[in-house]
């Protein structure tokens, strides 16, 4: 497993996460937060053993990919919520168990808004005494970790509109799709997650301990979630527009393309026709068009004509 | 910081904002309008001292870029609203504090339509002495304000559909996806505003001192909502429509100047295959196509029979 | 302002409509329906001053342009309701204001229905005394107007998509494109006053005088506004099935012309190249194809090949 | 007007369906199914004397092309509900008029499944005595028809499908075109025939004399129309997935052709301008060009290198 | 019919389904699991007498194709639920005859889950005793089975994405739509199932014997149902965006191959023009151009001005 810290109301301290300090965490009776990074086997086990947690929550927070949800299990719930990292996926996923006496979170990958928190906590500046508020802190500072990474994009698709319209190619159409993976991810976690703390809003779930004005920092929480998943639907607009673009623009190109083809084409052909003509070895012809006037008329003059000929037919159609 | 007025009963004045004229005027006890153009640090200060806001309202109204969104926090609430004004994302977001006792603005774009509010109030032309009122009047001037801002968009709309019938280019599709974006913009805005005061006519958000005939008002700009966002959906439609009809307006010319190259091809290819044949110069042919009849023949009308019998393809298929 | 017609239990006639006929009306104290065509500012004062109605609702009913809804004010109502005609946006707005006493409708579009209707009530067909009755008369004439417009609109379609799929041309696609605003125009018209009636049917707004033998009067309307909802939605979805059509259909065009012109140059350029190589002035080539032998070999049977070759080449990409 | 049947608990018999005979049914008192095929003016007369129906459910039941609905009037409702038949948009309307005395069926066109249900009936392999069993078995028999109506679609689809990526063109177009109109119209008829089950099923509306069991049966025919309203829905995406094939198919296809065309044009337009090159008549370069060395040189050689030259380029360009 | 297997709290053995035994088993008067593999007319014949289901019940267990529903009928439900497997559609349907007294499942694919399960309750691993949490398993088992198809998909989707980008052809074309077919298939059987477990949880449906306990654990089933319809959705998404980049990226390849093409027409048809002039039977050029200075003057120094200017002409496009 990876690193584990303890933050009680003394400090905060790294630890060795083992049964006994498990035991002696619970058994000290006052709140504390116990951070486990990449949580191992053994690690639920003594979890499981020392907390009593209900196999479902237990079986739920061994599985990384779940939803977004929030289940309550008597005096603890069990939470699960997505902050946002620089990694491929964007995603952190934090399994949260949280009572009035504890509040244990469980990830994978690296949050660094979590070790600022903790920072914070060591120097006392803020006390750990109000179990829902620290609750808060912590999602506050997932959710709104989706703000630089979602601005990231904004700019990355501003970008790549203005490339496409300059030169069309196949690595942006590229980076379209895999932006859009991006932000259909991203949906997924935070969709679920908005809905959650709308039904916390609304009373349809309850989290231990939570007084009215800790509503007021968890409806805060949901409007900057409503917001993110307003961005993340912007973006998606954004891209299939960039797509759009990208299949007009080709369109146009090609459009633009064939046409020079085509005044090319329609130009030298039959003036090619003509001198092709006048190269036939009919003895015939050849004896009679040997003389200046010849050459002049039919050599030079008809060439001519049929060039000023075409040149008004593609004045008429609108194509110079 | 930018411009302040404050607005009382007697009139309306300038006023430079610092402590002891916000202490003063929240002691005089009666109902004041403070507009603030772009407030900064010391200005939150100082409303947060004497006006003693609750810190989640004081961090929401010092970041720009919210949701329109009503909070309720005991005897005042703190209100989200946008209007439109014609810079480069054509909105302007107004935070205000309403309570009975006053009516706070705070914006950072500039907004037209609170100066001939001003201008009105100083002229005593309307009486201050309903706050509901005057919350409506600023609400209704920048809702009412989308409505030219859109018909402008109706207009280029209109222009850019008849652009593109008669000559597609990059440059259309570089406002339309120009044009997108405000809207998705303008959407992000008006969509919260409209369901907030559907919440309001709905008695789920409530405004402090608000009777039923204040009612009727915040119902008709409820109802400007509702048409604002209406129209937005409307040109968003349109510009999908105008992209359809650049893609379809694109292939189809392609399709003509692809079917003139191949028409042209189709009589020129094999007409000078029958000049280059007699060109060649084997003795043999050279020897036997030295007479007037074989240059007829051959060289005339064998070519005048092959394009007729092309003409004739041409007319079955149905391309001339 | 245009004609003013008042219609009352003894029967219709057009008056010139001013201030001491509209208080002899309202003072005669029976009820009556006045009805006015392109009402002027000084006709708006009139109503204001001698029904007294409350200034949110006169202002909307000088606004044309809004949506359909009904505002209850005490013991009368504001009502919008649309109808079509067929005129450039298909659309009649009419603003109703409606109580037990009187019904006044106000309009700027010319609206066949009611004549039809006036005539009736002047012979005495129907008797007056009903007002929800009548209301329901008007509403129902004004919804009903637009079976006719939608279903040209469908005869339109079907013609549409034929002419399509013999000769794609930009003219379609322009038409495609206004029936598309002319639709996206009844949407917006018809939606709103569908929601209406529904809420009406619902019991969430009300009219005054009501009975419940009315309400299944009004529930047939309602009925009708959802087919006639219905069929905008259905003719929406045609229309972007045709836009689909018209861009296949031209890219299956644009198909089969390029095969034509691959296979013309595929023929000519090789059997061309021959030609050239034989017209050559290389003096040792010359001296050695003067022969018959060679001109048989090399200009007739080596086209010939040639030719077959390309044949086969085709047969086999199954181009022929 | 077309044929009558009467079922009553005795038997089934086609009769003459006129005033007296009318009248008797009424008289009888016991409850019988009348079906009138293609009633006519008259017919409707009848049922409106004999049966004092509602004017507006008479008007409504004159009028094919109803929504699916159940209007209810005292002790009687009206109810119109679609089956499915082979004819052109595959449609059947029946106007039910039921009480717990009568059944009075009406429709345009043939309903096969109803002459099998009388059938039953006149055998007596089913009591008439349950009136909302037998009202369930018709919209029942009618419901079902949908389903191999529906078969076939699919099994066409699939076919189209396969067609279009053997071969594209506009029949398959039309096709898929002319389906989705006929899907369009299907589900005009289903959506609301399921909605009216659903509120039949939660208790808004109310057929007479309906028991717990009863339900259960129309809770069946609900389930059919969700799944048939699924269906619909599925081949409607299937059909749009088809049109996009289509587009794809015909994309490539025309980019295939187009890279042969242009590989056809690299090749030989750079080889016969070398050999026009040299079939020039500037009498230095003929009198240079006289011997087997420059032939060869000139004449094979360049020839075949500028030939390899250009198969290398397409090579790295991935074209061969 | 196929295998067939009874589960009781003894053990688990395969049985020949009769009469005899099914009454046998209905008499013991414990709690017993009966599997049933491909059961057939017979055995519905056997289940209707010794169980005496509902008719409706029976009808619907007999037809294979049914949406996922819970029906009640008094103290047994009746219930369908969708698994995946690795046939051809990835769908097993299983209906269930749940009550206090016995379970009874019927299906006709095979369902390697449920062999594991049976082996599990065989060796007496899980107690019978607790109906409800049977059931659970065995909808757990079907539900979960959809995970790896899913991920099989996905992986799938991947190396799609990736092919077209290398080249794309017909049959990646005919694979995303064969794969959307699947997923519409697996999301007519998820959706159902989903809303049917939600309305389990809502309270709406009930099923017999189901304590607070097994609540939990149906909501696992209804939490993982989310996260596969969300999948589905997913991928549904993705493949119309390989759709999307299938189209844009034939378009990109036909714009870069036409471009050559006219780039290869633009340069050589002037050029041979040139030759082609030259190669002219004018007697009075021939003459004229017989020096060394006209062939190096027009015969080289005017073809390389000639392709000098196309290449300035190509660089100010922007084409090279």
């Amino acid at each position: 497993m990876g690193a584990c810290h303890v933050i009680f109301d003394g400090g905060s301290k790294p630890i060795d996460f083992n049964r006994s300090e498990a035991e002696k965490l619970r058994a000290a009776g006052t709140f504390f937060w116990l951070d486990l990074e990449q949580p191992g086997e053994e690690d639920f086990a003594i979890l499981s053993d020392v907390f009593d947690f209900h196999p479902l929550a237990l079986e739920d927070s061994e599985n990384f990919g779940q939803r977004a949800k929030l289940d309550e299990y008597g005096d603890y719930v069990f939470l699960v919520v997505y902050g946002a990292n620089p990694d491929d996926d964007r995603l952190v996923e934090v399994h949260c168990f949280y009572s009035e006496h504890y509040l244990i979170t469980l990830h994978r990958d690296e949050t660094p808004a979590f070790t600022e928190l903790r920072a914070r906590y060591a120097k006392q500046e803020a006390p750990l005494g109000d179990p829902p508020r620290l609750l808060y802190r912590i999602v506050d500072s997932l959710v709104d970790s989706f703000f630089p990474v979602l601005a990231d994009l904004d700019n990355r698709i501003d970008e790549l509109e203005n490339a496409i319209f300059v030169k069309a190619d196949d690595a942006q159409l590229q980076e379209i799709f895999a932006m859009k993976r991006l932000l259909v991810g991203m949906r997924k976690a935070v969709t679920p997650q908005r809905d959650l703390f709308a039904s916390l809003m609304g009373g349809v779930d309850q989290l231990p301990g939570m007084t009215e004005e800790d509503e007021r920092y968890f409806r805060d929480v949901y409007d900057h979630l409503i917001r993110i998943s307003d961005l993340i639907d912007t973006y998606r607009d954004l891209l299939t527009g960039a797509m759009d673009v990208y299949l007009s623009t080709v369109a146009n190109r090609t459009n633009v393309v064939t046409k020079q083809l085509a005044i090319i084409a329609t130009i030298f052909l039959p003036l090619s026709f003509i001198t092709g003509f006048f190269g036939q070895n009919f003895g015939f012809m050849v004896r009679h068009i040997a003389g200046a006037p010849a050459f002049l008329g039919l050599g030079i003059v008809l060439e001519l004509a049929a060039l000023a000929g075409l040149l008004v037919l593609f004045k008429r159609r609108g194509w110079l």
